[in-house]
């Protein structure tokens, strides 16, 4: 190599497989530390000028990244298509789900009330003015399963921007080429409508992620992906306080009630349809569902289940996990012989490593499982990745509530009830409440909406921070903290607390929350 | 022993020190470990009937605290005095400051902005409902400087109480007799008002202290103290996902600009006052000033010290680490024969351990040093807890600032400006901004006040959570999640959602902020 590329390249490479093959195409260089530590740089360089910018400004910004994805969308579903082997159907609508979301927190921002601005008198002359500002440059570390939703664009650069801080993205080294032809455009739009050298930049290369955990630029971290890679953030940057927000995945238990089990083959479509979902790789996948014992739902999704295509998974390494997570639950569960052998025919009874000889494709999978398994240590407990789920069905209501307790907490859980006058619907719902961020009635955990009320996040280990949320506008709220002035010269407070309001924003005057006039 | 106070009794004890004298007067038992974790339990059990409350019903329960610690107050300020050796003036001051804050948080509870209660249409048939839960079970670890202010009663317990969280309290060893009779007002002004059992506990003790950070019932910690502590408990408690709110001491600087120093007089006399308030024992205590050369200001300020009491402070521990502080600082700031020589005289020049004869009285102390001496890894960098404080006469402000940027992050800062028209308050304060939770302009730090717009907590290492603050109206929020509920039946909703607005407090409908009419 010579010439540019050859001054910001590293000694490795992200190399670029078809997971519907397992055949390689091309691949992207590492970052090299010096370029890492010039990205870091610019990014410090560009904050104070993003947190001096509008809001109105940064829904310019973010609209202009939503036009250029758009403008893209058969180029970015073609490329996505070949490194992740998600369908271009899946694909085409998380893209749109996107550039809406980036749009959404432009809208965010431009409202205001992330900023919580207040002013008051508090004795004498005495005044204190209190706001959020941007933390700084944050660290965006993508998950292999969104290639639009969550990395190089998607919620969290979206929001990060929208909330005025510069962001550094970590490339997945599941999707290198798209990452890197995404954050083309994603820096193209950017400056084109305005924004400072250094908002926003991407690095390829695990060592150059290491490199911005450890960054002293680096005010936050947004991870999406497994438990061990976000809990290795986490403590890695615990050491200099940094915070790490890391979205990371659980079981998502979905419970249906005696009522709703009437509509047995509904349940079971709608499940098999949930849990295989972009080939059972959601955050938000139902990983174990209890029902009513003698509705026959596990024969029902059983039986669905044979319609389901086999499906490449994401990566070589994503596909090897998933056989021998299906080994250990088929072990766990004390599976009966049908579906031991069908585990055994799909490598899963095997703990030696699996040869992936025509892409990453796998079978779909559902096991019986009682009761009395879900001991403590138990396997059950926790996720398996991919398109794998396990049906518990139930005498009894509170026991099957009382296993539901013993798993770990979850970003998500789903009831399904017969409707409003459901006897058993307030109290599982109230349960759930305690170990989860969200709870969907009758529908499915792997609809997201981006909106104003959604928490995408749960108690601990689902994510690292409970308080937070990835999708919907409290996303903006990782990126800000509160600061306050006593006695500030009016002149010198930002425009959010200016005595005409001219951002036209929410705002808490005296104490008194006050609405935007006209 | 024997009866009830021998079964709940563990085997070590606190003793109660007088530091006015060094006196030891009785001592309280430790809690032993199964009574603890009796008291966990019963937190847990109380946790969801709290939850289950109106936060009119809690401002309720706040105002029956604060009546009872008003109704105390003489005993109380007695109580207080001889085991901290603050004097009755500071003692009364902090006492009405707490009942005060303790009525404020069920204020802020009332009026329901900290439930961010949202509702809306997210397409079709399908609603999304989104509010803020309680956590659940709150250990306080209190501070020794602040007896009723942070601790037994005070901001963490009283707006986590407000946020509907029980509260489990660790008694400070400095004042275990004045924490035994705070709690027992808590707990019967809590009983008397209709709080359920398990609400409010406090326990003694080291490791009393540590079960309740290793405790599953236990969902969040508010430490005030000093950074060893503060961030001992955060590892502590990170390995099962615990967020710790620890808001530690640093430096808090000061900037006097060219203006300002005209008043040389006004700022020595305001900075000697502060420096010194409560035995200078306070987490916002200014612990550098800089100041422009030649406006005299450390020879105003040596000399009004020349008329401050010596004074005590809290612990044997605490006088002793001041004075070989002190020493430490006089190495590091290269003193001068003076004030090395007054060093030594108040024992700062040895490392030896110090006897305390005569109670914990200590001189107060100013050293002089130079931009130059803000090396890294210079002890000035750091907080020493008591009355002492450093001044920098700089020729350079842009130097000054630069020394300043050096200084860990703070909780808060002070500049003293000439008024609006000071051409270099803008920049001051936005650089100080950067590494700061507040700025008071032309105001002490150490004054505090609880209201809405406070924030007081400021960048790691100063707290261990800058998006948090423990006093003012966003204190609530350490102690809250978000959750939704998709398709929800109305009926299931908590009242902040219900269509009437029983609560009537501000809430978002479809996007849109609504505040309560009428």
């Amino acid at each position: 190599m010579s010439g540019p590329a050859a001054a910001t390249a590293g000694r490795g490479v992200d190399p670029s497989f078809d997971p519907r093959t397992g055949k390689q195409h091309g691949s992207i260089p590492h970052t090299a530390p010096e370029h890492v530590a010039e990205i870091l740089r610019r990014a410090q360089g560009a904050a104070p000028r993003i947190a001096g910018t509008s809001p109105a400004t940064r829904e310019a910004w973010l609209a202009a990244i939503a036009e250029a994805l758009s403008a893209h969308e058969d180029e970015l579903v073609h490329l996505a298509g070949e490194e992740t082997g998600l369908g271009a159907d899946r694909l085409r609508g998380e893209l749109a789900k996107c550039v809406a979301s980036t749009v959404f927190y432009g809208a965010v921002a431009a409202e205001g009330s992330y900023l919580d601005a207040s002013t008051e008198g508090i004795g004498g002359e005495s005044t204190l003015s209190g706001w959020n500002i941007p933390v700084g440059p944050v660290a965006v570390f993508g998950a292999s399963n969104f290639p639009f939703g969550f990395g190089v664009c998607g919620h969290d650069v979206a929001s990060a921007l929208a909330a005025g801080c510069p962001v550094i993205v970590k490339a997945h080294p599941a999707h290198p080429r798209l990452s890197v032809r995404l954050a083309e455009l994603v820096s193209d739009a950017l400056d084109r409508a305005g924004a400072p050298v250094g908002s926003y930049a991407l690095v390829v290369g695990f060592d150059a992620g290491l490199q911005l955990v450890d960054a002293a630029e680096i005010t936050a971290v947004a991870f999406t992906g497994s438990q061990g890679g976000g809990m290795a953030l986490v403590a890695r940057a615990a050491a200099r306080g940094v915070p790490v927000f890391a979205e990371m995945g659980t079981v998502n238990p979905v419970f249906v009630t005696t009522d709703a089990a009437a509509d047995s083959a509904g349940i079971a479509a709608g499940f098999v349809g949930s849990f295989t979902l972009g080939a059972g790789q959601f955050c938000t996948k139902p990983g174990l569902l209890f029902a009513p014992a003698g509705a026959g739902i596990f024969d029902a999704v059983r039986a669905q289940l044979g319609q389901v295509a086999r499906v490449p998974l994401l990566t070589a390494g994503i596909a090897r996990g998933y056989r021998t997570g299906l080994a250990g639950l088929a072990r766990a569960a004390g599976v009966t012989t049908a579906e031991a052998a069908t585990a055994v025919a799909t490598g899963a009874a095997t703990d030696t490593p699996v040869e992936l000889t025509d892409g990453y494709g796998v079978d779909p999978q559902v096991f019986l499982v009682r009761l009395e398994d879900f001991h403590p240590g138990s396997r059950l407990l926790e996720e398996c990745f991919g398109p794998v789920a396990l049906i518990c069905e139930y005498d009894d209501a509170a026991g099957a509530l009382d296993a539901l307790a013993r798993l770990q907490p979850s970003l998500v859980a789903s009831v399904f009830t017969g409707g409003p006058g459901d006897p058993e619907s307030a109290e599982v719902v109230a349960r759930l409440l305690g170990q989860v961020g969200r709870v969907a009635l009758n529908a499915w955990p792997t609809g997201v909406a981006t909106s104003w009320s959604m928490q995408h996040g749960g108690p601990w280990p689902s994510t690292s921070r409970s308080d937070a949320t990835s999708v919907g506008a409290g996303a903006l709220d990782r990126f800000v903290r509160p600061v306050a002035v006593q006695n500030a010269d009016p002149a010198h407070l930002p425009a959010a607390l200016h005595p005409d309001n001219p951002w036209r924003i929410p705002r808490r005057i005296d104490g008194r929350l006050t609405l935007p006039t006209g």
